[in-house]
Protein backbone atom coordinates (compact mmCIF):
# COMPACT_ATOMS: atom_id res chain seq x y z
CA UNK A 1 0.00 0.00 0.00
CA UNK A 2 3.26 2.00 0.41
CA UNK A 3 6.50 2.74 -0.47
CA UNK A 4 8.96 0.99 1.26
CA UNK A 5 10.68 3.27 3.66
CA UNK A 6 7.77 6.54 3.77
CA UNK A 7 8.98 9.77 5.23
CA UNK A 8 6.64 10.42 7.94
CA UNK A 9 5.69 13.24 10.11
CA UNK A 10 5.27 13.12 13.20
CA UNK A 11 5.28 14.92 16.88
CA UNK A 12 7.89 14.15 19.03
CA UNK A 13 10.95 12.71 18.79
CA UNK A 14 11.60 8.81 18.47
CA UNK A 15 10.59 6.79 21.48
CA UNK A 16 7.50 8.93 21.21
CA UNK A 17 3.97 7.15 21.11
CA UNK A 18 3.60 9.07 17.81
CA UNK A 19 7.00 6.60 16.78
CA UNK A 20 5.31 3.17 18.26
CA UNK A 21 1.84 4.81 16.27
CA UNK A 22 4.21 5.32 13.18
CA UNK A 23 6.39 1.90 13.29
CA UNK A 24 2.76 -0.13 13.84
CA UNK A 25 1.39 1.34 10.85
CA UNK A 26 4.33 1.96 8.31
CA UNK A 27 6.71 -0.59 9.55
CA UNK A 28 9.80 -0.19 11.22
CA UNK A 29 11.84 1.25 8.18
CA UNK A 30 10.08 4.39 8.50
CA UNK A 31 12.09 7.49 8.05
CA UNK A 32 10.46 9.64 10.59
CA UNK A 33 10.66 13.36 10.32
CA UNK A 34 10.22 14.50 13.88
CA UNK A 35 8.75 17.68 14.45
CA UNK A 36 7.84 19.74 17.83
CA UNK A 37 4.11 21.18 16.83
CA UNK A 38 0.93 19.99 15.06
CA UNK A 39 1.66 23.10 13.19
CA UNK A 40 4.88 21.99 11.74
CA UNK A 41 3.45 18.24 11.33
CA UNK A 42 0.63 19.49 8.94
CA UNK A 43 2.97 21.78 7.13
CA UNK A 44 5.72 19.37 6.40
CA UNK A 45 2.72 17.04 4.64
CA UNK A 46 1.14 20.12 2.78
CA UNK A 47 4.55 21.25 1.60
CA UNK A 48 5.37 17.62 0.41
CA UNK A 49 8.82 17.92 2.76
CA UNK A 50 6.89 14.64 3.91
CA UNK A 51 5.10 11.83 2.36
CA UNK A 52 2.80 11.05 5.12
CA UNK A 53 1.89 12.28 8.43
CA UNK A 54 1.07 10.63 11.62
CA UNK A 55 -1.11 12.60 14.36
CA UNK A 56 -2.89 11.89 17.76
CA UNK A 57 -6.30 12.90 17.49
CA UNK A 58 -7.89 11.83 20.46
CA UNK A 59 -7.46 10.09 23.42
CA UNK A 60 -9.91 7.46 25.27
CA UNK A 61 -9.65 9.09 28.58
CA UNK A 62 -8.34 12.96 27.67
CA UNK A 63 -10.44 13.54 24.64
CA UNK A 64 -9.98 15.01 21.32
CA UNK A 65 -7.11 17.58 20.56
CA UNK A 66 -8.73 20.42 19.52
CA UNK A 67 -5.29 21.75 17.14
CA UNK A 68 -5.49 18.59 15.26
CA UNK A 69 -9.27 19.87 14.61
CA UNK A 70 -8.83 22.96 13.76
CA UNK A 71 -5.61 22.51 11.62
CA UNK A 72 -7.51 19.41 9.72
CA UNK A 73 -9.78 22.17 8.68
CA UNK A 74 -7.10 24.56 8.26
CA UNK A 75 -4.70 22.64 6.05
CA UNK A 76 -7.12 22.25 2.64
CA UNK A 77 -4.67 20.06 0.89
CA UNK A 78 -4.36 17.03 3.25
CA UNK A 79 -6.05 14.25 3.46
CA UNK A 80 -6.74 11.42 5.92
CA UNK A 81 -6.08 8.04 4.31
CA UNK A 82 -5.66 5.84 7.27
CA UNK A 83 -6.39 5.65 10.77
CA UNK A 84 -4.69 3.41 13.75
CA UNK A 85 -5.51 3.05 17.45
CA UNK A 86 -3.05 2.81 19.87
CA UNK A 87 -2.93 1.22 23.60
CA UNK A 88 -0.74 3.89 25.80
CA UNK A 89 1.09 1.66 28.40
CA UNK A 90 3.71 3.32 30.58
CA UNK A 91 6.65 2.28 32.22
CA UNK A 92 8.75 3.84 35.11
CA UNK A 93 12.37 4.35 33.58
CA UNK A 94 15.49 4.87 35.57
CA UNK A 95 19.40 4.38 35.31
CA UNK A 96 20.21 0.99 34.97
CA UNK A 97 21.94 0.91 38.65
CA UNK A 98 18.26 2.33 39.94
CA UNK A 99 15.87 0.44 42.02
CA UNK A 100 12.77 1.56 42.36
CA UNK A 101 13.26 2.43 46.17
CA UNK A 102 15.89 5.01 44.80
CA UNK A 103 13.59 7.02 43.05
CA UNK A 104 13.15 10.82 44.54
CA UNK A 105 12.29 12.70 40.97
CA UNK A 106 9.88 11.85 38.53
CA UNK A 107 9.57 13.57 35.20
CA UNK A 108 7.12 12.96 32.80
CA UNK A 109 4.43 14.77 30.33
CA UNK A 110 1.74 16.40 32.73
CA UNK A 111 -1.04 14.09 30.84
CA UNK A 112 0.90 10.90 31.85
CA UNK A 113 1.99 12.25 34.68
CA UNK A 114 -1.86 12.18 35.46
CA UNK A 115 -2.36 9.18 34.11
CA UNK A 116 0.01 7.14 36.68
CA UNK A 117 -1.35 9.24 39.68
CA UNK A 118 -2.87 6.12 41.52
CA UNK A 119 0.48 4.33 41.28
CA UNK A 120 2.70 7.55 42.15
CA UNK A 121 0.94 8.20 45.19
CA UNK A 122 1.03 4.37 46.26
CA UNK A 123 4.68 3.35 45.02
CA UNK A 124 6.38 6.96 45.46
CA UNK A 125 4.13 9.10 47.97
CA UNK A 126 7.29 11.22 48.02
CA UNK A 127 8.89 11.29 44.87
CA UNK A 128 8.87 15.08 43.46
CA UNK A 129 7.09 15.01 39.91
CA UNK A 130 8.50 17.51 37.35
CA UNK A 131 6.64 18.16 33.90
CA UNK A 132 8.36 18.07 30.70
CA UNK A 133 7.70 18.51 27.08
CA UNK A 134 6.73 14.87 25.91
CA UNK A 135 7.65 11.53 27.44
CA UNK A 136 10.69 10.03 25.33
CA UNK A 137 12.28 13.75 26.30
CA UNK A 138 12.07 12.86 29.35
CA UNK A 139 14.05 9.39 29.26
CA UNK A 140 16.60 11.52 27.49
CA UNK A 141 16.49 14.04 30.00
CA UNK A 142 16.95 11.13 32.73
CA UNK A 143 19.64 9.02 31.19
CA UNK A 144 21.42 12.42 30.48
CA UNK A 145 21.29 13.45 34.21
CA UNK A 146 22.86 10.28 34.98
CA UNK A 147 21.38 10.68 38.51
CA UNK A 148 19.67 6.80 39.83
CA UNK A 149 17.57 8.85 41.72
CA UNK A 150 16.00 10.52 38.83
CA UNK A 151 13.17 8.23 36.66
CA UNK A 152 11.10 9.06 33.74
CA UNK A 153 7.61 7.73 32.73
CA UNK A 154 7.64 6.95 29.00
CA UNK A 155 6.89 3.95 26.89
CA UNK A 156 9.04 1.04 27.42
CA UNK A 157 10.89 0.96 23.90
CA UNK A 158 12.83 4.01 25.35
CA UNK A 159 14.58 1.60 27.75
CA UNK A 160 16.29 -0.55 25.76
CA UNK A 161 16.95 2.65 22.72
CA UNK A 162 18.85 4.80 25.58
CA UNK A 163 20.57 2.35 27.74
CA UNK A 164 17.96 2.87 30.56
CA UNK A 165 16.09 0.52 33.09
CA UNK A 166 12.59 -0.49 33.04
CA UNK A 167 11.57 0.08 36.95
CA UNK A 168 7.82 -0.65 36.84
CA UNK A 169 5.84 -1.67 33.64
CA UNK A 170 2.12 -0.92 32.73
CA UNK A 171 1.95 1.31 35.43
CA UNK A 172 -0.97 3.87 33.84
CA UNK A 173 -4.42 4.31 36.09
CA UNK A 174 -6.49 3.00 33.41
CA UNK A 175 -5.47 0.11 31.27
CA UNK A 176 -7.83 0.52 28.75
CA UNK A 177 -6.00 4.30 27.62
CA UNK A 178 -6.24 4.36 24.02
CA UNK A 179 -5.36 6.76 21.69
CA UNK A 180 -6.64 7.43 17.94
CA UNK A 181 -4.30 8.34 15.05
CA UNK A 182 -4.92 9.54 11.48
CA UNK A 183 -2.53 9.36 8.77
CA UNK A 184 -2.44 12.40 6.38
CA UNK A 185 -0.73 12.74 2.92
CA UNK A 186 -1.49 15.48 0.50
CA UNK A 187 -4.70 15.45 -1.53
CA UNK A 188 -2.62 15.53 -5.32
CA UNK A 189 -1.24 12.28 -4.76
CA UNK A 190 -3.98 10.70 -2.67
CA UNK A 191 -4.54 8.10 -5.67
CA UNK A 192 -1.49 5.94 -5.34
CA UNK A 193 -1.51 6.18 -1.39
CA UNK A 194 -5.07 5.12 -0.06
CA UNK A 195 -6.12 1.51 -0.24
CA UNK A 196 -9.32 1.21 -3.21
CA UNK A 197 -11.82 0.21 -0.29
CA UNK A 198 -12.53 2.25 2.22
CA UNK A 199 -15.20 1.90 5.29
CA UNK A 200 -15.22 4.99 6.85
CA UNK A 201 -15.39 8.51 6.17
CA UNK A 202 -14.18 11.99 7.95
CA UNK A 203 -16.76 14.90 7.17
CA UNK A 204 -16.44 18.58 8.33
CA UNK A 205 -19.39 20.68 7.92
CA UNK A 206 -18.93 24.52 7.66
CA UNK A 207 -21.94 25.92 7.45
CA UNK A 208 -25.40 24.81 7.45
CA UNK A 209 -27.41 28.28 7.64
CA UNK A 210 -25.59 31.24 6.52
CA UNK A 211 -28.80 32.93 8.85
CA UNK A 212 -28.61 31.32 11.65
CA UNK A 213 -26.49 29.44 14.15
CA UNK A 214 -26.96 26.43 12.97
CA UNK A 215 -27.77 24.54 16.38
CA UNK A 216 -29.98 27.14 16.62
CA UNK A 217 -32.30 26.20 13.57
CA UNK A 218 -31.90 22.51 14.10
CA UNK A 219 -30.49 22.25 10.89
CA UNK A 220 -27.54 19.84 12.69
CA UNK A 221 -30.56 17.73 13.34
CA UNK A 222 -31.61 17.10 9.82
CA UNK A 223 -27.94 16.93 8.79
CA UNK A 224 -27.36 14.01 11.33
CA UNK A 225 -30.63 12.95 9.95
CA UNK A 226 -29.44 12.16 5.97
CA UNK A 227 -27.00 9.50 7.85
CA UNK A 228 -29.65 8.02 10.08
CA UNK A 229 -32.12 7.95 6.90
CA UNK A 230 -29.30 5.33 5.42
CA UNK A 231 -28.28 3.38 8.19
CA UNK A 232 -24.68 5.46 8.31
CA UNK A 233 -23.55 4.46 11.77
CA UNK A 234 -21.57 7.17 13.31
CA UNK A 235 -18.15 7.35 15.44
CA UNK A 236 -17.89 10.32 16.48
CA UNK A 237 -18.91 14.20 16.29
CA UNK A 238 -17.05 17.16 17.04
CA UNK A 239 -18.00 20.54 17.19
CA UNK A 240 -15.52 23.53 17.31
CA UNK A 241 -15.70 27.26 17.22
CA UNK A 242 -16.00 29.06 13.94
CA UNK A 243 -13.45 31.39 15.05
CA UNK A 244 -14.31 34.79 12.99
CA UNK A 245 -18.08 34.72 14.22
CA UNK A 246 -18.69 33.80 17.90
CA UNK A 247 -20.71 31.52 19.49
CA UNK A 248 -21.37 29.39 15.40
CA UNK A 249 -19.62 25.90 15.42
CA UNK A 250 -18.18 23.68 12.53
CA UNK A 251 -18.99 19.66 12.56
CA UNK A 252 -16.98 17.02 12.68
CA UNK A 253 -18.44 13.66 11.91
CA UNK A 254 -16.67 10.28 11.42
CA UNK A 255 -18.92 7.98 9.80
CA UNK A 256 -18.99 4.14 8.87
CA UNK A 257 -19.51 4.09 5.30
CA UNK A 258 -16.66 5.23 2.39
CA UNK A 259 -17.26 7.35 -0.29
CA UNK A 260 -17.61 4.91 -2.77
CA UNK A 261 -20.89 3.16 -0.55
CA UNK A 262 -24.23 3.83 -2.62
CA UNK A 263 -25.53 5.11 0.70
CA UNK A 264 -23.13 7.59 1.66
CA UNK A 265 -23.58 8.70 -2.01
CA UNK A 266 -27.61 9.41 -1.29
CA UNK A 267 -26.57 10.85 2.32
CA UNK A 268 -23.95 12.96 1.14
CA UNK A 269 -26.53 14.45 -1.41
CA UNK A 270 -29.07 14.78 1.30
CA UNK A 271 -26.62 16.93 3.12
CA UNK A 272 -25.83 18.99 -0.56
CA UNK A 273 -29.79 19.09 -0.65
CA UNK A 274 -29.90 20.98 3.07
CA UNK A 275 -27.32 23.65 1.75
CA UNK A 276 -24.85 22.92 4.09
CA UNK A 277 -21.03 23.59 2.56
CA UNK A 278 -19.47 20.30 3.92
CA UNK A 279 -16.12 18.71 2.53
CA UNK A 280 -14.95 14.82 3.27
CA UNK A 281 -11.29 15.30 5.23
CA UNK A 282 -10.82 11.83 4.08
CA UNK A 283 -11.73 8.23 3.25
CA UNK A 284 -10.07 5.11 4.80
CA UNK A 285 -10.23 1.77 5.98
CA UNK A 286 -11.04 2.05 9.84
CA UNK A 287 -8.49 0.96 12.04
CA UNK A 288 -8.71 -2.19 14.51
CA UNK A 289 -10.23 -0.59 17.98
CA UNK A 290 -8.30 -3.09 20.35
CA UNK A 291 -6.58 -2.18 23.35
CA UNK B 1 -31.47 38.33 43.60
CA UNK B 2 -28.01 37.51 45.60
CA UNK B 3 -27.42 38.69 49.01
CA UNK B 4 -25.05 41.94 49.37
CA UNK B 5 -21.38 40.35 49.16
CA UNK B 6 -21.86 36.89 48.15
CA UNK B 7 -18.30 34.92 48.44
CA UNK B 8 -17.54 33.33 45.12
CA UNK B 9 -14.78 30.71 44.30
CA UNK B 10 -12.49 31.71 40.77
CA UNK B 11 -9.75 29.99 39.21
CA UNK B 12 -7.02 33.11 39.30
CA UNK B 13 -6.49 35.79 41.34
CA UNK B 14 -7.62 40.07 41.66
CA UNK B 15 -7.31 41.00 38.02
CA UNK B 16 -8.01 37.79 36.20
CA UNK B 17 -10.45 37.95 33.87
CA UNK B 18 -12.60 35.48 36.17
CA UNK B 19 -12.43 38.23 38.82
CA UNK B 20 -14.05 40.40 36.19
CA UNK B 21 -16.75 38.21 34.86
CA UNK B 22 -17.20 37.90 38.93
CA UNK B 23 -17.48 41.70 39.31
CA UNK B 24 -20.06 42.48 36.59
CA UNK B 25 -22.33 39.47 37.82
CA UNK B 26 -22.28 40.23 41.41
CA UNK B 27 -20.62 43.29 42.09
CA UNK B 28 -17.52 45.13 43.48
CA UNK B 29 -18.68 43.83 46.67
CA UNK B 30 -18.15 40.45 45.91
CA UNK B 31 -15.76 38.37 48.22
CA UNK B 32 -13.01 35.99 45.90
CA UNK B 33 -11.81 32.94 47.05
CA UNK B 34 -9.06 32.44 44.33
CA UNK B 35 -8.38 29.20 43.51
CA UNK B 36 -5.36 27.51 41.60
CA UNK B 37 -7.36 24.94 40.02
CA UNK B 38 -11.22 24.09 38.66
CA UNK B 39 -11.10 21.05 40.52
CA UNK B 40 -10.63 23.59 43.37
CA UNK B 41 -13.42 25.83 42.58
CA UNK B 42 -15.94 23.07 41.91
CA UNK B 43 -14.52 21.96 45.37
CA UNK B 44 -15.09 25.37 47.22
CA UNK B 45 -18.95 25.23 46.23
CA UNK B 46 -19.41 21.81 46.68
CA UNK B 47 -18.41 21.79 50.01
CA UNK B 48 -19.91 25.23 50.80
CA UNK B 49 -17.23 26.83 51.84
CA UNK B 50 -18.10 29.40 49.25
CA UNK B 51 -22.03 30.57 48.02
CA UNK B 52 -21.05 30.48 44.85
CA UNK B 53 -18.39 29.63 41.84
CA UNK B 54 -17.46 31.59 38.68
CA UNK B 55 -15.70 29.65 36.04
CA UNK B 56 -14.99 30.01 32.29
CA UNK B 57 -17.08 27.20 30.08
CA UNK B 58 -15.94 28.27 26.14
CA UNK B 59 -13.83 31.41 24.71
CA UNK B 60 -15.31 32.30 21.05
CA UNK B 61 -11.71 31.75 19.33
CA UNK B 62 -10.43 29.05 21.41
CA UNK B 63 -13.70 26.75 22.35
CA UNK B 64 -14.38 24.44 25.13
CA UNK B 65 -12.94 23.92 28.14
CA UNK B 66 -12.88 19.91 28.32
CA UNK B 67 -11.94 20.26 31.86
CA UNK B 68 -14.95 22.24 33.30
CA UNK B 69 -17.27 20.05 30.85
CA UNK B 70 -15.78 17.03 32.95
CA UNK B 71 -16.16 18.74 36.87
CA UNK B 72 -19.71 19.46 35.60
CA UNK B 73 -20.43 16.18 35.26
CA UNK B 74 -18.41 14.39 38.54
CA UNK B 75 -19.80 17.41 40.66
CA UNK B 76 -23.28 16.35 41.25
CA UNK B 77 -24.40 18.65 44.14
CA UNK B 78 -23.82 21.61 42.19
CA UNK B 79 -25.99 23.31 39.65
CA UNK B 80 -26.16 26.25 36.91
CA UNK B 81 -28.03 29.46 38.08
CA UNK B 82 -26.52 32.14 35.93
CA UNK B 83 -24.08 32.84 32.61
CA UNK B 84 -22.45 35.89 31.51
CA UNK B 85 -20.34 36.64 28.60
CA UNK B 86 -17.29 38.84 28.95
CA UNK B 87 -14.96 40.43 26.16
CA UNK B 88 -11.58 39.57 26.37
CA UNK B 89 -9.06 42.41 25.83
CA UNK B 90 -5.63 42.67 26.05
CA UNK B 91 -3.50 45.12 27.22
CA UNK B 92 0.51 45.53 27.45
CA UNK B 93 1.35 46.30 30.72
CA UNK B 94 4.50 47.79 32.33
CA UNK B 95 6.18 49.30 34.77
CA UNK B 96 5.47 53.07 34.86
CA UNK B 97 8.59 54.64 33.47
CA UNK B 98 8.36 52.02 30.48
CA UNK B 99 8.05 53.28 27.14
CA UNK B 100 6.99 50.43 24.57
CA UNK B 101 10.60 51.17 22.63
CA UNK B 102 12.15 49.77 26.15
CA UNK B 103 10.12 46.41 25.89
CA UNK B 104 12.50 43.15 25.41
CA UNK B 105 10.41 40.72 27.23
CA UNK B 106 6.68 39.76 27.39
CA UNK B 107 4.52 38.00 30.32
CA UNK B 108 1.61 36.27 29.86
CA UNK B 109 -0.66 32.98 29.93
CA UNK B 110 0.02 31.09 26.49
CA UNK B 111 -3.87 31.34 25.00
CA UNK B 112 -3.14 35.32 25.53
CA UNK B 113 -0.18 35.42 23.77
CA UNK B 114 -1.23 33.46 21.12
CA UNK B 115 -4.35 36.16 20.76
CA UNK B 116 -1.76 38.73 20.81
CA UNK B 117 0.57 37.65 17.80
CA UNK B 118 0.02 40.51 14.84
CA UNK B 119 0.27 42.70 17.36
CA UNK B 120 3.31 41.57 18.97
CA UNK B 121 5.03 40.54 15.63
CA UNK B 122 4.21 44.53 14.22
CA UNK B 123 5.18 46.03 17.14
CA UNK B 124 7.68 43.94 19.09
CA UNK B 125 9.04 42.03 16.57
CA UNK B 126 12.20 41.16 18.83
CA UNK B 127 11.03 40.48 21.83
CA UNK B 128 11.55 37.09 23.68
CA UNK B 129 8.10 35.72 25.23
CA UNK B 130 7.53 33.89 28.39
CA UNK B 131 4.46 31.77 29.62
CA UNK B 132 2.91 31.97 32.85
CA UNK B 133 0.48 30.21 34.42
CA UNK B 134 -2.32 33.22 34.37
CA UNK B 135 -2.37 36.89 32.94
CA UNK B 136 -3.23 38.96 36.13
CA UNK B 137 -0.13 36.55 37.76
CA UNK B 138 2.69 38.23 34.89
CA UNK B 139 1.46 41.44 35.75
CA UNK B 140 2.09 40.83 39.51
CA UNK B 141 5.48 39.25 38.23
CA UNK B 142 6.40 42.24 36.19
CA UNK B 143 5.74 44.67 39.27
CA UNK B 144 7.73 42.30 41.55
CA UNK B 145 10.53 42.21 38.79
CA UNK B 146 10.46 46.31 38.98
CA UNK B 147 12.24 46.38 35.37
CA UNK B 148 11.13 48.47 32.77
CA UNK B 149 12.59 46.23 29.97
CA UNK B 150 9.55 43.77 31.34
CA UNK B 151 6.05 43.61 29.76
CA UNK B 152 2.76 41.25 30.64
CA UNK B 153 0.10 40.81 28.81
CA UNK B 154 -2.99 41.13 30.91
CA UNK B 155 -6.88 43.23 31.21
CA UNK B 156 -6.37 46.86 31.78
CA UNK B 157 -7.66 47.21 34.98
CA UNK B 158 -4.38 45.07 36.35
CA UNK B 159 -2.17 48.09 35.60
CA UNK B 160 -4.25 50.56 38.22
CA UNK B 161 -4.41 47.90 40.51
CA UNK B 162 -0.41 46.95 40.90
CA UNK B 163 0.60 50.67 40.13
CA UNK B 164 1.90 49.85 36.39
CA UNK B 165 1.25 51.70 33.40
CA UNK B 166 -0.69 50.49 30.13
CA UNK B 167 1.54 50.57 27.30
CA UNK B 168 -1.08 49.71 24.52
CA UNK B 169 -4.76 48.80 24.98
CA UNK B 170 -6.77 46.21 22.79
CA UNK B 171 -3.90 44.29 21.76
CA UNK B 172 -5.72 40.89 20.87
CA UNK B 173 -5.37 40.16 17.23
CA UNK B 174 -9.40 39.51 17.24
CA UNK B 175 -11.50 41.92 18.85
CA UNK B 176 -14.28 39.70 18.90
CA UNK B 177 -12.87 37.31 21.35
CA UNK B 178 -15.12 36.77 24.25
CA UNK B 179 -15.46 34.14 27.00
CA UNK B 180 -18.52 32.55 28.20
CA UNK B 181 -18.92 32.21 32.12
CA UNK B 182 -21.14 30.00 34.01
CA UNK B 183 -22.55 30.77 37.73
CA UNK B 184 -22.36 27.34 39.66
CA UNK B 185 -24.26 27.26 43.61
CA UNK B 186 -24.89 23.93 45.09
CA UNK B 187 -28.45 22.25 44.45
CA UNK B 188 -29.88 21.98 47.84
CA UNK B 189 -29.66 25.69 48.54
CA UNK B 190 -30.38 26.47 45.09
CA UNK B 191 -34.11 27.63 45.41
CA UNK B 192 -33.19 31.46 47.28
CA UNK B 193 -30.19 32.06 45.07
CA UNK B 194 -32.01 31.07 41.24
CA UNK B 195 -34.10 33.90 39.16
CA UNK B 196 -37.76 32.34 39.29
CA UNK B 197 -38.05 32.99 35.68
CA UNK B 198 -35.58 30.76 33.38
CA UNK B 199 -34.87 30.51 30.08
CA UNK B 200 -31.84 28.50 29.05
CA UNK B 201 -31.19 24.39 30.14
CA UNK B 202 -28.24 22.96 30.27
CA UNK B 203 -28.32 19.16 29.64
CA UNK B 204 -26.21 15.74 30.41
CA UNK B 205 -27.11 13.32 28.28
CA UNK B 206 -24.83 10.36 29.86
CA UNK B 207 -25.65 7.23 28.35
CA UNK B 208 -28.83 6.67 25.66
CA UNK B 209 -28.05 3.01 24.39
CA UNK B 210 -26.74 0.59 26.94
CA UNK B 211 -25.71 -1.47 24.43
CA UNK B 212 -24.25 0.38 21.86
CA UNK B 213 -22.51 2.96 20.94
CA UNK B 214 -24.57 6.20 21.10
CA UNK B 215 -23.19 7.73 17.99
CA UNK B 216 -23.54 4.32 16.31
CA UNK B 217 -26.60 3.34 16.66
CA UNK B 218 -28.17 6.53 15.66
CA UNK B 219 -29.82 7.63 19.06
CA UNK B 220 -28.42 11.11 19.28
CA UNK B 221 -30.02 11.82 16.28
CA UNK B 222 -33.18 10.72 18.32
CA UNK B 223 -31.95 12.92 20.97
CA UNK B 224 -31.77 16.24 19.26
CA UNK B 225 -35.03 15.26 17.00
CA UNK B 226 -37.10 15.66 21.15
CA UNK B 227 -35.90 19.10 20.97
CA UNK B 228 -36.17 19.74 16.81
CA UNK B 229 -39.77 18.60 17.78
CA UNK B 230 -41.32 20.95 20.23
CA UNK B 231 -38.63 23.84 18.41
CA UNK B 232 -36.68 24.35 21.10
CA UNK B 233 -33.17 25.83 19.82
CA UNK B 234 -30.15 24.58 20.90
CA UNK B 235 -26.70 26.82 21.47
CA UNK B 236 -24.22 24.39 22.07
CA UNK B 237 -23.57 21.12 21.74
CA UNK B 238 -20.39 19.17 23.23
CA UNK B 239 -18.93 15.27 23.74
CA UNK B 240 -16.28 14.14 25.91
CA UNK B 241 -15.28 10.23 26.24
CA UNK B 242 -17.37 8.64 29.00
CA UNK B 243 -13.43 7.58 30.54
CA UNK B 244 -14.46 4.28 31.75
CA UNK B 245 -15.27 2.69 28.22
CA UNK B 246 -13.26 3.87 24.96
CA UNK B 247 -14.83 5.45 22.18
CA UNK B 248 -18.14 6.32 23.82
CA UNK B 249 -19.24 9.58 24.92
CA UNK B 250 -21.37 11.54 27.41
CA UNK B 251 -23.48 14.68 25.43
CA UNK B 252 -23.88 18.33 26.56
CA UNK B 253 -26.54 20.38 25.38
CA UNK B 254 -27.41 23.67 25.66
CA UNK B 255 -31.15 24.36 25.18
CA UNK B 256 -33.02 27.93 24.74
CA UNK B 257 -35.89 27.09 27.03
CA UNK B 258 -36.28 26.97 30.81
CA UNK B 259 -36.93 23.47 32.42
CA UNK B 260 -40.90 25.06 33.73
CA UNK B 261 -41.96 25.76 29.58
CA UNK B 262 -44.27 23.17 28.68
CA UNK B 263 -42.28 22.46 25.10
CA UNK B 264 -39.53 21.65 27.50
CA UNK B 265 -41.20 18.93 29.79
CA UNK B 266 -42.46 17.49 26.78
CA UNK B 267 -38.87 17.44 24.85
CA UNK B 268 -37.62 15.82 28.36
CA UNK B 269 -40.51 13.21 28.37
CA UNK B 270 -39.65 12.48 24.80
CA UNK B 271 -35.36 11.82 25.82
CA UNK B 272 -36.95 9.72 29.08
CA UNK B 273 -39.17 7.89 26.30
CA UNK B 274 -36.06 7.05 24.08
CA UNK B 275 -34.48 5.53 27.37
CA UNK B 276 -31.61 7.55 27.96
CA UNK B 277 -30.02 8.88 30.99
CA UNK B 278 -29.88 12.23 31.20
CA UNK B 279 -29.79 14.72 34.45
CA UNK B 280 -30.42 18.55 34.06
CA UNK B 281 -27.32 20.49 35.19
CA UNK B 282 -29.46 23.85 35.52
CA UNK B 283 -32.12 26.27 34.39
CA UNK B 284 -30.79 29.88 34.04
CA UNK B 285 -31.31 33.11 32.77
CA UNK B 286 -29.34 33.45 29.60
CA UNK B 287 -26.66 35.66 29.55
CA UNK B 288 -26.73 38.92 26.93
CA UNK B 289 -24.05 38.17 24.01
CA UNK B 290 -22.60 40.93 23.85
CA UNK B 291 -19.23 42.26 22.64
Amino acid sequence: MTKSAPSVAIQGEAGSYHDAAAIRYFGEAYQPQCKDTFEDVFEAVASAKADFALTAVENSLVGSIPSVYDLLRSTENVTIIGEIYLGIHHSLIGMPAAVLSDITDVYSHPVALGQCMVYLKRELPNARLHTAADTAGSAVYVRDQANKTAAAIAGAPNAARLGLRILAEGIEDNPRNTTRFLVLTRLDDVSTKRSRVTDKTSLLIEHLDDKHNDLASGILYRALGCFADQDIALTKIESRPVGSDPWRYVFYLDCLAGTNDPRMRRALQSLSDLGADWRTLGTYLSGENTL
